[in-house]
């Protein structure tokens, strides 16, 4: 008998909102307690190909099971017809070191929890009357942030900034379908929204900081590398509290370390998002805050130990 | 469709003895010539359940697939009834990143590769006309070196040395059984046969450098971590060729390292031994030999290809 394979269709029909919710609420906390292992990544570079493939590994202490992820990118595919990225997840107990299951999600795992792990964020840190959305950026993230977040509070109405009308149409479009009231925006009326997502690979402000309203909560996503930035210095100024998911890696990889760079603030300001989910924030009605998440690997492990669960594997 | 996933009754089928021993030739000379990538590994562990997790990655350039393999050891597994090591090996494009398959081997690639890598250096760096053999140790890996050696030369005698006289003598019938005239033996006489082969976990040396005969060869498969220790410092003193198969991680990880500290050698006496599989080597009939073998990780990647290749996959 060789080791057992979910595919995507079997993670689709486990990964109900509950389950993914729940435990990436968890894992969030976990983290921000300190109880997750996340050893030094592994890379490997393919230049002729333009192709590059990185091994993460996570486990969450107590957990059952620790993952490790193979994520392959390889930059000239979409020319040959076939998906950029690649790789698997590897789950292992973390008792005995057998492997458990090979999940063949396509990328499907990180994209779940990283929606999750905003929305979830998002949510906590935004003012309890909050329901005009603005999101920037009109892809995977995009669409999943805005969905997973509705199914946490109600939003009146979604603004979607996207370089490309076309796609920025067509989210709004497929959003609508699912019960949302989403039109396209220019960047300074969606950056003015109540709560704001930046979902975007950009690699210089997609917002001004004085387009933010007082009162307003912003989180921003796609950040994850130092080249990357989506959310100007100024914003983190004027910033009341600064959550990040991880400390060190959104001081080395995200918007929040940029800021500290620039000077805008202090190494040491921001808090740990996940620790916000155990007890209610404090914020004044008239405060921006600003979360910056650049992905927490170890979270990889909780949610793949969990859809094992709910498929019965 | 999922990835595809071969059992290792598909992997023992495809590997046949010609495409093993083509496939690591070929990749040892690619070794030797500078021609593979080798990332730093990743490592976990778990010290409550006394396991570790490690995941190496390896190409040789050219090569259509590169690997991932994942490696668990969880000592305590044999009292509850459970292998101790699990794992699995990821083969991907080179030129895509795709998956292509996960081999569910069991371990056995690494086995496979390290046997023939061992016979096919062994049989390189031995006098043509020597056929006695020593082998120190009665695991997996002194039956897998001695039949592979046995596919590339006439053995008359093979002498098993083991510090358990049940499995020395289990060992012994098992190569009987596949027409080598076998039998136990202590260290000295085993020792002092005209190839030694060296498959242990010893942690001191398991035999006298006094012992071995001018024009022997002896070669040290089971040294690959600092604290491992299967030949004395002074037989490396008393060789003509030394070669490593990995010249940083034998100084590192191997026997050669151990003789280099202790002063017997100098640092840079050795010779790459994919290099000789290349030429013929030149020595003297009375001269000894030494190979420090610590595994070359790129081979996983060659032989997985290869492998997938034969299967038809």
């Amino acid at each position: 008998m060789t080791v057992p394979v979910l595919g995507l269709e079997e993670l689709e029909a486990a990964a109900r909102p509950r389950v993914v919710l729940d435990t990436v609420r968890a894992a969030l906390i976990a983290h921000a307690e300190g109880r997750t292992t996340v050893p030094p990544p592994l890379h490997m570079e393919f230049p002729e190909a333009e192709g590059d493939c990185h091994v993460k590994a996570g486990w969450i202490a107590g957990g059952d099971d620790f993952t490790v992820k193979i994520a392959s990118g390889f930059y000239r595919n979409s020319a040959l017809g076939m998906p950029t990225n690649s790789g698997l997840v590897c789950v292992l107990s973390a008792r005995t070191g057998q492997v458990r299951a090979v999940l063949d999600d396509r990328g499907w795992l990180t994209a779940w929890r990283t929606a999750a792990a905003g929305a979830l964020i998002t949510h906590a840190m935004s003012r309890p009357e909050a329901a005009m959305l603005g999101v920037f950026g009109t892809g995977e993230q995009a669409r999943l942030q805005v969905r997973w977040l509705a199914m946490l509070r109600p939003l009146t109405k979604v603004l979607v900034c996207g370089r490309s009308e076309r796609k920025a149409a067509a989210l709004c479009e497929w959003l609508g379908g699912h019960g949302l009231d989403a039109e396209p925006a220019g960047a300074e009326e969606a950056a003015g929204a109540d709560i704001v997502v930046t979902t975007t690979p950009a690699t210089a402000p997609v917002l001004e900081a004085d387009a933010v309203r007082p009162g307003a909560h912003v989180t921003g996503i796609g950040a994850d590398m130092p080249h990357k930035n989506e959310l100007p210095p100024a914003l983190f100024r004027r910033a009341e509290t600064i959550a990040t998911d991880d400390h060190d890696q959104c001081l080395h990889h995200g918007d929040f370390g940029r800021a500290v760079r620039a000077g805008a603030v202090a190494q040491d300001c921001d808090i740990a998002a996940g620790a916000l989910l155990l007890r209610q924030m404090q914020r004044s009605a008239t405060a921006i805050t600003v979360a910056d998440l650049t992905g927490v690997g170890a979270l990889d492990a909780a949610l793949a130990s969990a859809l094992l669960r709910a498929a019965g594997a």
